[in-house]
Parts: structure tokens; sequence; C-alpha cells
């Protein structure tokens, strides 16, 4: 038995787990779940559903981890910690980590969704503005190779596949500090190895 | 010098962080941040001029923390490692942490605004639906005292502000697991002080 199960769709950001798994090197086995017809063993674990949803065989029992950041953070926990942050590095990493998972996404849907945020509500919702938002985004790659600087972490399969998605779907901009941050990323080969899986299933479904 | 700067508005979700401190029993500088004059030292450390904004002033220099979700881990982490969660907590704490910063923010803020989705735009929407998002924290908290379960974790001072505000100002509907959760965490002492600071600077502003 593998050491880690993933429920995923590689239509979905499922795919953003299966890098990091690659990223951790780390031993799974997935489970492909259709939109309509999802498996009991996924719905045990996670309720709502949701891809991806991790499950962790440990020893002392299984281990059930959903939310694509929280799974991130986990197989660097769990698997590889040269690529969890140091000390002097941890207030970057969690920063943007949650950045990404909090004001970033609610930014992005806001705007793909066509919800507007009149000026006096901006301290309601969180993210404030959109443009706001992206441009803290791109401001901090002005000056940092990755999210901790010189070096990549497990944030950076979070926060880059932000980016790396946002600018594939045009729901971030084109800016050249975001268009270089990603160029680093995909020529990792944990990226590439992961995206040739999800790229060759998605070829195989029916359109 | 105090170990920490905490930028701050009692009328916003600074009060997590305060809390937060609070339970790590961190030395911290209160700066009151008004919502139309901003501290320089505040843009100069988070662009956004968001709070609440935590300035670490460490020895090696000044590490900053945005994000009420990353700066409640980060204080866990440099000030007491007893509410980081063990091996076999991790699962658990990263995911309602997460949960909690992405989905359950989203679908609140969603609602809130009268943000409507369609079911087909659910899989986009990261959280699907408010009703089944609710329905997962709910779920959670039927069967764990705390987000791991037996333990309070500084998981709690997160995931527990978005129930106890949410309770507040009927953002989340009243389910006995919810305000039984609440209940639980109220009684904390740091809690409590943390709370009568900002009840009590709420008090003095003008109206």
């Amino acid at each position: 038995m593998a050491d880690y199960t993933l429920f995923f769709n590689p239509m979905s950001r499922a795919q953003i787990a299966r890098w990091a798994l690659h990223e951790a090197q780390a031993d799974y086995h997935p489970v492909m779940v259709p939109w309509q017809d999802k498996p009991e063993a996924l719905i045990r674990a996670n309720p709502m559903g949701k891809v991806p949803t991790l499950i962790h065989h440990h020893s002392d029992g299984d281990r059930v981890v959903t939310e694509a950041a929280a799974i991130c953070h986990y197989l660097a926990e769990a698997e590889r910690p040269e690529l969890l942050p140091s000390d002097a590095e941890k207030a970057d990493y969690f920063r943007w980590l949650f950045f990404a998972a909090g004001p970033l996404e609610q930014a992005i849907t806001a705007r793909a969704m066509g919800w507007a945020v009149a000026e006096k509500q901006q301290i309601m919702v969180g993210f404030g503005s959109y443009d706001r938002t992206v441009a803290a985004l791109e401001n901090w790659f002005q000056t940092h190779d990755h999210v901790c600087g010189a070096r990549f972490t497990m944030a950076d399969v979070y926060v880059g596949s932000a980016v790396v998605w946002g600018l594939q779907f045009k729901t971030l901009p084109e800016r050249d500090a975001l268009t270089a941050y990603r160029a680093r990323l995909v020529e990792r080969p944990a990226y590439k190895a992961a995206k040739a899986i999800d790229e060759e299933l998605l070829a195989q479904m029916p359109r």
C-alpha cells in the first residue's frame, strides 16, 4: 500500500497537490474522482467531497488533509523538511501561503465571478481590492525570486500555482515579476513530472 | 523595545492577532491604526496597509507577518511551541486553519455581500456552497472539542475567532456544536484579556 492516497481530478486544484507530492518525493496512490460519482472513501474522509483530499496512511492510523495549501505544507512537514522554512524564513513562508489561500484566491474568484466591491465595503471583504491584492503580489516578486527569497520552499508550490494558473487563465495580469517567477517554477523536474501526468489524463478525457 | 509591534484597529480582524499574542504570552507594542491615516511604518511593512500586521523585532532584523492566520501560527512557532500541533495533530491543525482562512472566509463573505453562486459555478469558487461549508465545520465540532481534538492549539484562536465572530454577527447559524465550541473558547484567560482591551478601546471611539 502506498503511503498516501490522493483523491483528485486533473481539472481542479488537485494539480497543486500532485506537484507537492512530487516535490516531497512521496509514494502515493492517485484516485481519479469524477464530478458526478464520488467514491465513498472520499466522502468518509471529507464529507464535502472536495478534491484534492489527501489521506496519509500512517502507522498510527489514517490522517486526512484537505485544502491544497494545507496539503502542500503537510507534505513538507511529513516528508521533506528541507522544503520547510528556516526560523528566519517562517514569517515570509506563512505570510504568503495564507495570503494566496485567503485574499488572493478571494480577489481572483470575485473578479472572475463579476462580483463588485464598493470602496466602503473593502474593509469587510478581507482582500480589499483586486488591484491592490495583485500589486502586493507583484511587488513582492519584484524583489524576491521565491516566497522566502533566494531559496525554493513548499510555499512556492502553492503561491506559484496561483501565479501559474492565474496567468494561464488570465485571472492575473501579465506582469514581468510574475512571468519571471513562473518561468523559474515550471523548470522544476517535480513540476514537469506532475504536470505531464495531469496533461495526459486531460487529453484522454471525453470532451 | 517590545519584541513585537502590532498594527491594529479594534474593529477588525486584528482582534484575532491580539488574542494570539496573549495566548503566546508575547511582549508587544500595540499601534492603533485609523482607517484614514495609516502610519508610514505600517505601509513600509505592508504596502496594502492592512491590519493586523505584526512586526517581530528579532535580533537578526525585523520580520513582517500579515494575514491573521499566519500571525497566529507564527506566534506559536516563535513563542509557544506547546500550542503547535504534535505530529499526529498536524493534519487536522493545518487542514482547519486553511479551511477557515480559505473556503469558510469566502463563503461567509459571499453570503454577507449577497453574492450568489449558481450550482455549476460551485467547482470554480473553491468553497462550493455556503451550506456545505458550514455543515463541514459543524460536523467537525460535533465530534471534536477543538480543532485537534481534546487539546487547545493555536489553530483554535483562528478557527475559533471565525466561529465567535460568525455567531456574533449572525453570518454563521446558531448550531449546538458551534455554540458549545465558542463557550469553551471564551473562557480562556488570554481570550478574556485580549477582548477586554479591544472592548475598552471600542467604547472610547467616537460614534
